[in-house]
């Protein structure tokens, strides 16, 4: 497939990717002593960009360290206007509908794109562009926070992948949606 | 472990348990010629009773056939008076809050439980009650309907036990509450 749309993201058991005040430590609770990418750096050698939302980029803006991605990040957002000029080159802001975003980002060249940030998640399954689902599981209830899912208009199948348990304690389930 | 409350269920990827208009037929969408039960008759064997609401009782009720529990129920419901002669002995009405029902349920001598339907799920959660989960997604994205799981007081951590694919599709993860 020249064109695939992925999510890449983990949960909780009961489907928040966030907690009740957007917490995240949950995400690091696991012992990881070697590092274990789950998945992370395979992800990033098979995508051509990352398309985001506003929250997200300024969330790894505000991370110590320099700019993480080794790959084209498109933000989506209304608001910004302009970018850090250490990141010319490597940061695109884009808006607009969600068919509209993809059409520029291919045209760019960019095909293989992973999808990231909870609204902008929940805006291209809304709009059924998500060709792949990535999803892993970590072994908490949150009891609430930013949900995963939102309400969708249709129901919609996919395929399962495969399923790998990482340390013992995250699953990560893959799924492709059934053309 | 004496007493143990066992939630066993499935519910899409999207984490709900039936449809917007109460559909479980993509419960059994997965093409399963060799009736793979997927360790239900497992669970079955190892409890000494069911606890389950008025709702799935109902239902069950409904299906055409026999009596399908080889276990007790107790039924949860405060508008239900009275069972079918024919279940003289299997089913018994309880109501109270939760704390107070496995106090009654445990005083007759079951103690190793499965937790079942939506509500009655979700109001053990609430109260800290269950022990253990096994939670199988079904690859269907429904987009709406009745959620596994609600608001909860506080997180809560669990640890991953085991995880099986059933059918190649079917993706089953048990946890255990941690104490």
């Amino acid at each position: 497939m020249k064109y695939k749309n992925i999510v890449f993201i983990a949960k909780s058991i009961d489907g928040f990717i966030a907690g009740k005040n957007g917490e995240l430590d949950w995400l690091h609770s696991i012992p990881n002593p070697e590092g274990n990418d789950m998945g992370y750096l395979s992800l990033m050698e098979e995508i051509d960009a990352i398309i985001m939302g506003r929250t997200t980029y300024e969330m790894v803006l505000g991370f110590d360290g320099s700019w993480p991605y080794i790959k084209h990040v498109f933000v989506l957002s209304n608001a910004l206007k302009e970018i850090p000029e250490a990141l010319n080159g490597k940061v695109t802001i884009l808006k607009g509908a969600e068919a509209e975003i993809l059409k520029a980002v291919h045209e760019l060249g960019y095909y293989k794109l992973y999808i990231d940030g909870g609204r902008v998640v929940q805006d291209f399954l809304k709009a059924d562009l998500i060709d792949e689902l990535r999803i892993t599981t970590m072994p908490i209830l949150l009891g609430g926070g930013f949900p995963l899912f939102s309400e969708l208009p249709t129901s919609s199948e996919f395929a399962h992948i495969k399923t790998e348990v990482f340390l013992g304690q995250a699953v990560q389930s893959h799924y492709a949606k059934k053309k």
